[in-house]
């Protein structure tokens, strides 16, 4: 199945667990938005894409849950505010709601919601094939791709952006490795990037964020792709640890690519008008429940960064690959 | 007490068993040197400098052990390879094996051993403390120093190398931060550093490795000091990811310095001929008894990497201030 569907027999929204990957392989169901924000908080469902189908599908709850508009809007606003970095949760949400919005009755409202959001959906596994198309271009025969976190079909409705592109390579015939970073500290690159290109036979190499420099000076990475939360007037906003692959990368003459749909581009806003979430610090004290450092000791724990332009050689999108 | 130390009531070696901490402190006893292997392949012994003293004490339990010259240093040969890469161990062992195989029994062997072994130990504290008075002199009030790993007192037998610095600095009435990066896949920033800053009250924030580039651009480092498991001719050979905070600190003009004792120095050798030892997968698809990654997957798990003197400002020595 896609990484996130409406299960047209329940009415409710159907997802991968992506927190439970690879140990188990789940598909966890939402009937109210208030679900559906707890499964984007707890990272079920996450990744850019993925969460832009997630904002439309959860208006689509809304409609069937609330009786007025107003509460629908309600219900919508907290929703888009579930994770605030990516711009694509309220970009989806935002548009199923002028869809739904639109209608007359409670039912059309929720009809021409769905509509909307199922066009969403097939949209981004369109616009993830041309993306790959573009990207494809990028890569030569024996490349070896260094990759963080998870930009692949998990990441979005299916195919995936980073990923897409290292998979449309491979179908033109391209003999492709990737490295994939573990992506502390929630392990997105291990849990689930190196669990989904395994999955499609695709050859993976694990490391821990921090070789991702000693790889690079034992010659052993090619090109880095990336896939982008919020792509802004100065740069892309990712991943934490995008910003070290990126200084590191140019210090090794290695290109630092991101592949993104334009619904992730806002770039009338600066990276200093976008909150980064920070999230809890719980996160770098555990692991699964086990203690790893002392309870009362302070945290800094960003989910993401910003990278300037000047040093990503191009960014990758459906409508063709832009140096920004 | 000391890191490690010899007991001489049972005639056996005693180390805080660094794998448990912080969620316990605990402290096992090795009566033999293949006790002594096993604590340091397993990491309850680490850091360059303990290790000296282990390689030492090592030697000590060979002594008690076994019966013939051949048979010790056949032990001693065994227990320089438990781990290749920090010099020290074998620097230890060497030391403690010159001084029994000038004994004339296995008594005065035992004897010389000990003596030996406890002057390395002597020796490394007062090391340490000379380290951290010719390092603390590069750091300024306020100053907020972020580290890899752990150079602290429990990678020595007491006050610690990158850690002695910032303990001396404090204790000359300057106030400092440490920023702590966790260190995977070990987490030995997170587990030990964080812990023993937090027991001397010392500030520390600890960051997952990926962020240490965030956190510099956003201005919050002043200096980076680490420790080193081996100066070579052209660099220093540390804990994986010390590369990654080298490259990324020379991008943001940030003094990078390393603090090791010159029983670390091999300068006639190169990088490249030092054996950098690769871990096992496991390291990196399990955390604690949960699975982080499939089971299939292919990992690379270098334990070090190499960081030319380029990127290195200074190294800190007892014998001064080196600029290599």
């Amino acid at each position: 199945m896609r990484t996130i569907e409406w299960d047209e027999k329940k009415d409710s929204v159907k997802l991968i667990d992506q927190t439970l990957l690879p140990a188990e392989y789940k598909i966890v169901e939402c009937k109210t938005s208030a679900e559906l924000i707890d499964a984007i908080q707890s990272l079920k469902v996450r990744g850019a894409p993925a969460l832009g189908a997630a904002g439309a599908f959860g208006v689509v709850l809304a409609c069937i849950n609330e009786k007025s508009k107003e509460d629908i809007k309600n219900r919508v606003e907290r929703l888009k505010k579930a994770r605030p970095t990516a711009v694509n949760l309220s970009y989806g949400a935002n548009r199923a709601l002028n869809a739904a919005l639109r209608g007359r009755s409670t039912q059309e409202m929720k009809t021409n919601a769905l509509e909307e959001a199922q066009r969403i959906a097939d949209e981004d596994v369109a616009v993830n094939k041309k993306i790959g198309e573009y990207g494809s271009e990028l890569l030569e025969d024996g490349d070896v791709v260094l990759t963080h976190c998870n930009a692949g079909r998990l990441a979005c409705v299916d195919w995936g952006t980073a990923l897409g592109v290292i998979r449309t390579a491979i179908e033109k015939g391209k003999r492709i490795e990737v490295i994939a970073c573990e992506t502390r500290p929630l392990n997105q690159g291990s849990r689930i990037t190196a669990w989904e290109l395994l999955q499609d036979k695709i050859p993976v190499t694990l490391i821990a964020d921090s070789m991702s420099a000693a790889v690079m000076r034992e010659g052993k990475v090619d090109k880095v792709i990336v896939g982008a939360d919020r792509v802004v007037k100065e740069g892309v906003i990712n991943k934490i640890g995008t910003y070290m692959h990126a200084v590191v990368a140019k210090a090794h003459n290695i290109p630092f690519y991101v592949a993104a749909p334009l619904s992730s581009f806002d770039r009338k806003r600066s990276y200093k008008e976008v909150e980064i979430e920070e999230r809890s610090p719980e996160e770098l004290i555990f692991f699964a429940d086990k203690q790893i450092a002392p309870l009362e000791v302070k945290v800094y724990n960003p989910a993401f960064d910003f990278t300037p332009f000047e040093l990503i050689e191009a960014v990758i999108t459906e409508e063709g690959i832009f140096c920004l």
